[in-house]
């Protein structure tokens, strides 16, 4: 969220402000995950991340149709949490190293974003729900349960990728 | 994880580097807190954020046990992803507006900032317990379940903020 340039009145203006965040995360990841994928060694994590990429270009498609019922613009919110947490997956990539311990990090870094976009649907899914805006609140539901997916997916893979990092 | 400036060669020593990473979020966290604490309105809010204040320092003396054990020392690593979600915690209280909506918008960062935690000590935890350091592990599990039960306090506080910020 790198609102609030302007006063909070009420639920539903921070709905459409989070939504605006959530929006500039999503795109954020998008730029990110390449790299993670061109970086990452093991080829199921390869696969995973690549997969999510394209769960991700969805989830933007489901975000641009919730705006559009809205009659809002997506634009205008740079999420600042977001940019952090990407910055810790590309110094991990940077560091480079052992083939296991570098695809470790980045499950922890890719898992990271996971549960920060975990808690930011959550919100938003709850404030649909609340301003009677059910049809919202199911779309942004289907992201959350996405995104929930994703991280089970990347702790099964890291069963496999810690045990050889320990061992490197 | 503000990791990185050196190669990453086994699970061990992501594991230090990630727990560094840690210590440096529960620092920023303990610094964030007060003015979070300062700027919420309804009380069991802010009494929820200053139990949180306590037991977050509690956190910091559990990693400071754990360096102990291991003889290495917390400092070292600036973690970039708890800056950048703690930096909208605060453009939220910048923003100010109505109290309900501000208070919510406060639950949304703070909620943001214990998934972050939830991810990292879920990854740290696993980390001890494939490195066979049980003893470890238990104190970073007490720590994820007390990051969970202040999300879910949170949650609960949000039932009745959100529903006065719709009517705001």
């Amino acid at each position: 969220m790198a609102l609030f340039s302007m006063k909070l009145d009420n639920l539903q203006q921070l709905y459409v402000k989070e939504l605006r965040d959530l929006y500039d995360a999503e795109s954020q990841i998008t730029e990110a995950l390449p790299k993670m994928i061109d970086h990452a060694h093991n080829p199921q994590l390869k696969q995973a991340l690549q997969e999510h990429l394209s769960v991700t270009k969805h989830q933007i498609t489901r975000l641009d149709r919730i705006f559009q019922m809205l009659g809002e613009k997506p634009t205008g919110e740079t999420c600042k949490g977001m940019k952090g947490v990407i910055k810790e997956g590309d110094e991990i990539i940077s560091a480079g190293g052992d083939p296991s311990t570098v695809d470790a990090g980045i499950i922890s870094a890719a898992q990271r974003v996971e549960h920060y976009e975990m808690a930011g649907y959550g919100t938003v899914r709850t404030y649909a729900k609340l301003l009677g805006q059910q049809e919202m609140a199911k779309l942004l539901q289907q992201t959350l349960d996405e995104e929930a997916q994703a991280d089970s997916k990347l702790t099964e893979i890291a069963n496999t990728v810690n045990v050889e990092a320990k061992a490197a």
